[in-house]
């Protein structure tokens, strides 16, 4: 199958797609992205690498860097870290408070912001110097020293943070948070701001596609078991309240952030990314959401 | 691999699992099933067979049936049957009617009750004989024709239906249910009065890993596409409000019955079956889901 | 002070509120209503009566009614009554199922839809002939023989109830009804149906301001520390999610009903109730919530 | 009608509450109290003055001190405050931050943890010393100078205060509150520290059972409108949720706080306070609210 010229297709068919959805604005460092970007890359795990557009330009993953974090988690301390934090998807975002009060301040996943709260918590109890071990543990995955933070990110998201302050406290009040709230924050803005490229995240990526082993070394990041499981929570809450939707029409799982990041792994077989900043009302890339079930479509490969 | 020793060994470590779980018992029929009763059947598109125990004695599917109806449905009237029905996962049922409301009376998925419904209203609408025509699907699409429905459940059903009754008029009330309430209730009590075998089970389901097509036959229930949805839709939906964890632990597409059955599926290679009526609060089969976990981890096959 | 006289000058100042409502349009007997109608009357204990406009016409009352048979059924079982329907405020109508569920079945009063079916109930079980005795009681309460149920618009209520039968079923399924669902929401509809004039209700409702002891009559229907109790119901509980307001800006116990209809009592002095048939979205008569808090600032006979 | 014989009576049928419920413990301030205090004071506007027991003993406020800030808001403001601050009751405390989330941040009520924080903010606003100012008003309206805040209180409720830091961040990411978040927190935690007995209370309530005014002074705190609304708020509001079961059982409008103190007034005629510190499980004092239901059963004063 020619890949790239799949890709170039896609290209073709979701250009009507740009001015369609909504640049990410809360925060200045978010809004002033090129409403137009585009890029698509994808890895094989037997080496063939397609790519087009700004598949090289950095761009801010945000949520897409719950999955590193959760990942740390998981190698450092095993299955036992699900004692604070669920594995079942969150139905709609606007009853998240009372779900959290009512499930007595576990976290439904790890990967709404309660729950990715609370992983930062772990990892920052369990870490002498949590934000460089971060940073470390993102640079071996990727194979890439210079991928880094964005201070103006981090501070612009500090000043807008009240929601994520309101839910560290009220994960706080349920004893679930053993760290001070202003540390835990610092630290998870920190990680919200990491900037990588389409060709950065698919590549990272193949990792989560190869049974918890990097590619091209022999570490293992984690255990294949404990990948599989990785993978499942990316199907069932990777994509805030459109997992459903993203399980239905692409069929792989993936992980999506409001910079218009998307990246999606088919388990021994291949990771692709996609980025366009424009997002539906729900936080994900209107453009990235088409490009990937376009790309399942035409190359008939979807797990299900 | 020796797939008939796995499953020995299976039954074998699963043992200890009976007796930790409740019969469902709102109705008295599913209360005098044998509480130690368990099967396994494991079905291979290539052809081979694997099974275990009482896998040739029927059981009332219950739940699994929505399989069927929403296959029917999609196979009928395709994609536009989710305007009426939405396709994600549906978080804690104690918020359910309240979600339910603040939707505007469209169910979160086809899966939980009130989506159903839905789906029960549009094959009413769209069929002559509705009941007839549904058991002709289900035995079509196991190519066993003596299928059927037991009326003592449909009528236990009806008159301990409150619940349902309750979703119902709620649907009603949103106007979305078309027909009457109790023709809706009867057709569903119907469906899910289906009583089935683990062997005929997963022989039924190998269609949903063969791209929609009946096995051993030329006939295509669905699309491509559409299985591929259907099977999303099993993944993020199909374990009430264990989904994630059914994911997480097995790592297969599936739907449980509160009767005790399980079967689930991996596109292009097997669909597996089981049977252990004491389930968890959750309501899904306790041994059950121990026995699918265990055979994704011993034989490697998740699709994750 | 001249009542008379203050009838008539909040007549002209409530007059410019004429067309800034919606009549209530679910069924069309309530619609048919005669948009301008506006009525006031006020009864004082000591004996003089006051009113104005369509005083004399009657209307649907709808869910003052609830005030009838919450009284019937405290002065038939007296306090025993509040193990099945609590006395606390219920917060916004859009969580009213979550809570009902939330709250094991047991409605938080007996003014919402839920707490009246559940008093409704309650009055079936006991009454050997229910339509006819709470039909009895009302016209013994209002010494007037020829009140009566509206057949029409009984008939219309139930073929548009399906929120009332998804919440008598709810109800069911929590075992807090006893009877029938289709025999109390038929109890229920008629107790809504019945009309009255705003002379009429003023007149009535002088027993709740008068220990409950029917004016002019030794008959006691309830005792003093039951009629504190109604008039507590009614000051927190009475006009759906406006009770709040209610208090606030006229500053006595009262209930509404969606004909237009609302009548208020002063403890030891007066009852005035007034009608008009516009609604604001709340479900409250717009030109009579003025028409109440503009008497008891001129008047200042305001409880707070 | 013999007062002093009253309180004898009731401090004697009430004794046996005793040791029935728990003493606030969320800080050690409060949880240091003898269980045993129970002191009455019953101020009439007319002069006379009864009390029995610790009325004289200060005890911390708690939440009544929200009457203070918002006549203090209301008495600056006007009614404009009621932007910002619903005037409707709130339901039930679980679905609390559902509830704010829904309604954009617009508290339900000034008496609630949210609205006060909000009636904190228009406050700091306003003032130019904003605690200083408080004190003051609580000083003038008491007519005693030395009333004060407890610091050690303010400290523990800081080191405690997760939950209510939560609503104001929550507040803050709806935009209704506009100074920081630790400001406002830092004043409603002095707010709430106030310490008075019972004795000053019910003195210090007489000015909301007087139209506004200072008893025995000329200066009027609010207008007469203003003060039946506050008495409304108070009657609907003012303990938690159980204001409906004080409306039903006591029958007066009045305020309660986790310190075990409670206040209600009669409108036009007197004021009367309670203080025990062992709590039922909504946080109000069990032997306080029996001590005011017997007191108006006992002297037939209530509202209703």
């Amino acid at each position: 199958m020619n890949y790239q010229k799949i890709l170039e297709e896609i290209t073709t068919q979701t250009n009507h797609l740009q001015e369609k959805g909504k640049i990410a604005s809360y925060i200045p460092e978010l809004a002033k992205v090129s409403r137009d970007s585009f890029g698509i890359s994808l890895h094989f795990l037997r080496g063939d690498h397609y790519w087009i557009g700004d598949a090289d330009k950095r761009f801010s993953i945000q949520s897409i860097a719950k999955v590193f974090s959760l990942s740390m988690a998981i190698g450092l301390l095993g299955e036992k870290i699900f004692q604070r934090v669920g594995v079942e998807p969150s139905g709609t975002a606007f009853n998240s408070l009372l779900q959290l009060d009512y499930e007595r301040g576990i976290p439904r996943n790890p990967f709404i912001n309660a729950g990715a709260l609370v992983i930062m918590d772990i990892l920052f109890s369990e870490l002498k110097h949590p934000k460089q071990a971060l940073l470390d543990f993102v640079r071996k995955l990727s194979g890439n020293s210079d991928i880094d933070f964005n201070q103006a990110v981090v501070t612009s998201e500090k000043s807008q943070g009240f929601r994520n302050t309101a839910l560290a406290n009220l994960l706080k009040s349920h004893r679930n948070l053993n760290n001070e709230v202003e540390e835990i924050l610092d630290f998870y803005f920190h990680l919200c701001s990491i900037e990588m490229s389409c060709n950065e995240l698919s590549h990272t990526f193949l990792g989560f596609a190869n049974h918890g082993k990097i590619p091209g070394s022999d570490e293992q990041i984690l255990s294949t078991s404990q990948t599989k499981r990785l993978n499942a929570l990316m199907q069932t809450c990777g994509f805030y309240d459109e997992a459903g939707e993203f399980s239905f029409t692409v069929g792989l799982p993936g992980k999506s952030g409001v910079g218009g990041g998307i990246v999606a792994v088919y388990p021994e077989k291949f990771s692709i990314s996609v980025w366009s900043p424009e997002l539906n009302e729900k936080g994900n890339s209107i453009r990235g959401m088409k490009t990937l079930e376009l790309f399942t479509t035409k190359s008939k490969l979807s797990v299900f």
